[in-house]
């Protein structure tokens, strides 16, 4: 690989879907939370309409390059080669950091500014894999990648409500099977 | 009042806090929520505490402006004086609007990221006076006011946990009566 | 209008354009300093491309409503409808008041944040339209539109730019006529 | 150490300046891009009330975290020591990536959004030790570190506003040897 070349798109989204899947997060596991957060808003969605909106929000560059860099400095952290003290800082995933809310809030933003309030409910209460997934209950480190699931989650969200907003003001019901 | 002259901030501080005021929340309301969101993570934490906060919260810039901009259009709206279709968006607190949130966020930000979660968190439950406050269920316009009290909740807790990791590091413990 | 509903997206859509076009801003206005911006980056670029990306990025619901509250504040404050201290804050354009930076980044970030260094450069040096409107050297409120003229060309650069980079890699050469 | 502790705040500050200085930035060089936005909007301000503010503003933790994770990024870059395409992409300064401004963006926003509009200007015109630090024209990776350089001079540049203002309403003339 030419160093001086950027990375083509498709190595890119290639990169970020497969950090996920080694991360043991799955698109079913994040669509599931959406459709936990929306589901009661929304008659006639289903499951595969939320993981449809993940698929949508992993084709984004700005959220495939933030799971690039947070899954990358989580791994870094678990194999202890980040330097001090950002190692230790990390590892305990210190409740005053931020960075990692600060990355996974520049990519719900590419969302507007409505998907804030389901992030930020979601990194409370950790729904599902994220609670799965917290640094300070579990093994492993995993800092970043819990904001990251949050933020995919809430994008998603964001997403579906814009579009079954457009589907309803052209009078289109949401159904089973239907391309959202 | 010469109109080409800056306002001085302690005319725009005043204005803020009186603006709140004349919409029926106090500064002992937020720091209800405050103490709400934080005892569980603070030994020895008060309602004083949290009172005080929201007072130093609401000595900055940032959050006047704000305040004087949100409270404004929820008053214009509420005496019908905005032009259409501004007004039904305002009025009907439009599900997917999100100026009141950019706005609400903004403020929260001069506190670091880590106050976002809470500000989502607050805009979802609706804890203590911001439910009575939700434009949706009640009398009036508060489209921007519940967020803006989010908001101002959000960035005192924020406030204190930096404090009060400061203060721990120097071996102070947190007890009545204390500064924060 | 019955009040209750909430307000169709076309209608939305609509009232922006026309707020736009009522305050003297035209897209070629906007497509001018877009082109300005991006044209050294981006061989057989057109004044006609980035007309077209300002026009995509009007048809953003994030972009709409923050142009309705931001040019709804301008002409209330030219009427001197607001109430004190807020109509002499936004009449004189106060520069530490940063509500009208608050709402035009929020759009901006729609796009990702690489769109903010583009922003603040224009926010600085007023090219083209945007000095036109510069509430301090002009007659007339401009606050809060010249952040949003700046914010749309912002965010119609950014989506020029990642949409050319998607071009050149499927071997697509950029020319006149070509829709972007 | 031991890793389940929390770092303490005074060594995540000696890690920060520690950073910057073994990157070759002083906290001069950040002093003069500050004194070379603000000189002519405020006289009397000297080189050293600029300096004094970066030191400020090196006291957030916000900041310190932001240095330590984006400095990290760019060692490891440098020393071949990430994963691909995450390597290839921070090395080659990938112009759409955006994680660097998104972490910048965090740290200058908590002084408010009135500098956001400097951040994004320093961004494009890499004034004074950012044009030296630009990864595409100079030796060594140093992707977010002209980002976080902009950021500090960005919100030094805001607080010196912000303070200039109140000592201006309290009758003080900016003067040499004056503490801001």
């Amino acid at each position: 690989m030419d160093k001086k070349q950027p990375v083509p798109s498709v190595e890119v989204s290639k990169a970020a879907r497969a950090a996920l899947e080694r991360r043991g997060v799955t698109l079913r596991d994040i669509g599931e939370i959406v459709y936990e957060m929306q589901y009661t808003y929304n008659e006639g969605l289903t499951l595969d309409h939320c993981i449809e909106a993940v698929d949508a929000v992993l084709r984004k560059r700005e959220m495939q390059y933030a799971l690039l860099v947070g899954i990358e400095l989580d791994e870094l952290a678990e194999k202890n080669l980040l330097s001090q003290p950002l190692q230790q800082i990390i590892e305990t995933d210190e409740g005053l950091f931020g960075v990692d809310e600060t990355i996974a809030l520049g990519a719900v933003l590419t969302y507007g500014s409505v998907g804030v309030t389901t992030y930020g409910h979601l990194d409370k209460h950790k729904v599902g894999i994220i609670n799965q997934l917290d640094t300070k209950t579990n093994e492993g480190v995993h800092t970043f990648l819990d904001d990251l699931v949050g933020a995919i989650a809430a994008a998603a969200s964001s997403r579906l409500a814009h579009r079954i907003r457009d589907m309803e003001e052209s009078g289109i019901k949401l159904a089973e099977g239907m391309t959202v």
